[in-house]
């Protein structure tokens, strides 16, 4: 059965995963000091125009989560996040398991407003009682959102704005940061993104790798001890020569670039062909995931030849469901799809 | 320069390799729900004669730890463990960062004895203050340990003893179980130490994988929702597949067992080669760990060609430093290795 | 300056002061073994009808809410809590520091209902995702809320139900719980209370004592080592007389509850004449906090002469202020302060 | 019985009792924020000659513990003691559980010297996997020691040196620190002790308080927003007056050191009614806590006339008890024991 469920269904982009075999008996130390890690982080340092920016390849998504906001808070402060956030929902409490609380505010598609940071700032700090309270720390937001959608560049320059107003860093959550920035409605450079942020991570998972996520510090900020912190979280890889030599192959020749576009163009290909046959979109992505309104009906039939992800009820007769693109989508399978709707 | 530092300095076993290539580009289901996952799971609980075996495949050895021993404990205990103990000293207080103490007892060579483990529960019950203290709740053991030593079954079984008695599990942490196995000193088959603990862990990234260590809990006693309290450490592997595949040709056609032989065979050729040369073992390691005694000149001067691991300083003029072979380690390096010194 | 800041702003009633000066030179055992815990704990038992309870004494409400929370819930488990519940809001993050999300849910007036626990987790179990989310574990309410507002039997038997459907244990923090037995409005009594929950603590340091919360588990459901996990979260009191002859004295002829009465009383009073002077109240609370509707010009008028509780801004003109009585209020203060208004 | 079980048999010195009387109704505002506790700090300052210091009142001994070592360390980081130290042994974990290792080194009768720590760390730098492995963040010492015994200025002098070498706090576990200061063994002031420390706590519970200890960090190194982390461990009380109206009388005419000499007399008399007997003392205390070698059929014997504690056993006909005096313990009671021995 073909499958739209996620865009981590198959393994890595097949000259990522040559370069593993070409590179596979060379030896190198462990925990991320190898050769391929370190021109890799030079290779992203290159691209993201940032010299100085202090990278550090981890395995996971939650796991990057986890060990970068718990080690950039101190311990009586908490992460301001959508109430839609992966970290408020997806993780299983893994913010709460390193000790610090999701201070969730309302989202829009997925976004929240520099507007909605600083009135919960100000309301927080204008609080006779804020010394019973959670401390605002730090500002986690995800691009694409997890329904798709983008921040504007002005958008997040407003974020970055209130973050620094109350002296919080903004860490942006790229697990899919590909399919974002090459979106014809960006109106981002990964190089103007990561100037505008703290630290964000660049997902390897779901654009290519088979596994890895590339931490990048942009400000010399990098957490005092960070591979021992690392470590301490049991996220630490002994061969961190796996994700090296994978982010050196995607941010070779810009292949991360590409294999993000092709995954969008699919993406919006299915969405003008649900679109075409009167199908209505829960939100406008512009994106690698699409978000249809089905009838219960229409999921349950289609369901038994296609895999994708149920995402809510909206009401007793329709549902949201999910369909991802991804660097290994092929046109034959969205033609497919579409022949089946 | 040629390396003897660690056990895993290279990438994967060719073949391991291989099989990632032939299934990179099938769809499978994320979160160690694909077919692969599920054919290793089964491939490893026919070696292991116990049908009824839970399995879940980690990324890392630390993690495996941390995730194993604070899903198993109860919040007020804490786990046994030797002084020497990788959970103690090198996992950079990963356990307690879950909460919990680990309850260090005096090791010989690297091992514990169940005599000890008995005296420390002993006298602490008959404490009348043990409401105070920390329970011990388990009991953590390396085979190989970390200074390459075995546990002989007589040995095994009377921990095993041991821990029944005051109703604690026994877990072991096999990073290198294939090593220690295959040791011709090993009067151990797996199926057997399978028998006799309660969790296990069968290492992967030191044997032959990119990374991916299997949890085997052998008596029907994997902790409840033990997949969403893997993703709460961060833990939970996307592409699970990434494991499942490795697993699946290291336990197809023994050869998990058969690189194994390979690296305890050019480690005791090495050291027989010390031994001939008239240098001193530190301790009679029989698996691919071996640590000898150098005069810190002779370290110093070696170190020049070669990289290995200092260990620790004996006296004022020598160290004890450790040499490790693996599955891929050459006939052609020992014997360079053997001319250089 | 006068005081309906809070109502912890005396010492202890004074009978409670002349048992700990009467009691102060026996020699008794600590941590809670001596007699006047055990027998503060036999009193409890027969007020609430309850002769399997398990009580302990701990110090303070933030303190007693994170033992008991943490030690009820599993690792992979959150309390769901309302989104005004002071667990959310008011705790500095008290339950996160000990691993565990606070799944907020709306609140009315401070109060949850069954319905919206039911529907929570309806929608939890229904997602086919939820293993990557935190499970409801337990179920938080206030008995007054934090808005002086009461559940009636018939909402908390709702609520005990939905509790039972989806095995979680319904916890009351009576950090209030004298001043909202004894209202008017109350249909229930301390031992139908008992019943309907599985844990509750009577609160002592609002309610007559110098410090001190009484947690009573009804269900022969205190968990195992209880004690060892009261003093691994740094809350065991060495003096555990302290609270003990406090309790003691509390529930020996009726004196929690006829100190209670007191308190509320006057509030009414205070309550009524606000009314009768034409201020509108934020809600309608039968208990001893009052939230009034100030103009800021009066609220800063009147702060120069009566210290109480800002709350929040209603609007750019008004806000919201808390009147706290207590045991220690005197009818005096009560005529003094509606003088001023 | 009569009981020299330990130092918090009693309730609280009379006078200080009688402070708590005189004040009780008076109206003050919570957290600490009373005016008995800024008096009682003031007084503190005065006491040990700095004017700068920062004081807290917690309420017990694991709970300053757990807060101030949480504090203080980064989360990478653990805390040295000695072995037989309170927060290794009697804490239940308090200090795992906040995610710190206590990193043991060997202690005679109690004490660990400036050179075990310089050790310590040193080895831990020089070893090439330090960054695998729990930093050491500070040294924990108890003055006097769980031991009773005393370290001289010297000693002390040189701890303090070692931890400024490695930029480590040193802080001093003072829960009987009356019972140390008024040795005659003692060659430091209060003042001296708060000049070579960087934070220490004062002991109200066995030093004549119901309850409460003085936290001090005497070189303005308070952690940052302190409040909101002794809250998040839900160690804040709301009535702070409780303890501030105790240290306030403690400190107000020398009492706190005068009920401290009239414990220590009687530990020495009953010490040398020991001797005179011809018991041997496990060590030489020159403290309130004195621990004597008994056979065991003479301490069953005993324990049916008296109440002591049991330390450990000594060899199959040995064990090492411990008699504790306090504030409380009149002559006729160590009197009544002498004539028991």
């Amino acid at each position: 059965m073909i499958s739209f469920e996620n865009d981590y269904s198959e393994g890595a982009h097949p000259q990522v995963l040559e370069r593993l075999v070409a590179t596979n008996m060379v030896q190198e130390p462990g925990y991320g000091s190898d050769e391929y890690s370190k021109q890799a982080a030079q290779k992203i340092r290159e691209v993201i125009e940032c010299p100085e920016a202090q990278i550090r390849f981890l395995v996971g998504g939650t796991q990057t989560n986890q060990v970068v906001i718990d080690s950039l808070l101190t311990k009586y402060e908490g992460v301001i996040a959508a109430e839609t956030g992966h970290v408020s929902v997806h993780e299983a409490g893994a913010i709460e398991y390193s000790g610090h609380k999701v201070l969730t505010i309302p989202a829009t598609d997925g976004k929240i407003s520099a507007q909605a940071v600083d009135d919960y700032c100000q309301t927080f700090y204008d609080d006779a009682n804020h010394d019973h309270m959670v401390f605002p720390g730090m500002v986690y937001i995800s691009y694409p959102t997890e329904y798709g959608t983008l921040y504007s560049k002005d958008e997040l320059t407003r974020l970055a704005e209130v973050c620094h107003k109350y002296e919080m860093p903004l860490y942006i959550d790229g697990a899919r940061l590909g399919y974002g920035l090459v979106s014809e409605e960006s109106d981002l450079t990964i190089a103007e993104l990561a100037k505008l942020c703290d630290v964000f991570y660049i997902g390897g998972t779901k654009v290519g790798a088979l596994c890895g996520e590339a931490v990048v510090f942009t400000k010399n900020n990098e957490p005092k001890h960070f591979l021992t912190q690392i470590k301490q979280h049991g996220a630490l890889l002994a061969k961190g020569r796996l994700i090296g030599v994978q982010f050196l192959e995607l941010f070779s020749n810009n292949l991360y670039f590409d294999i993000s576009r092709h995954a969008v163009e699919l993406a919006l290909k299915l969405k003008a062909g649900f679109q075409a046959r009167g199908y209505q979109m829960y939100l406008d992505s512009p994106t690698n995931q699409q978000f249809v309104v089905l009838t219960k009906t229409k999921a349950a039939e289609l369901a038994q030849k296609v895999r994708f992800s149920p995402w809510e009820d909206l009401d007793a007769e329709h549902q949201v469901v999910r369909f991802a693109t991804s660097w290994a989508t092929t046109a034959k399978n969205v033609a497919t799809l579409l022949e089946l709707i």
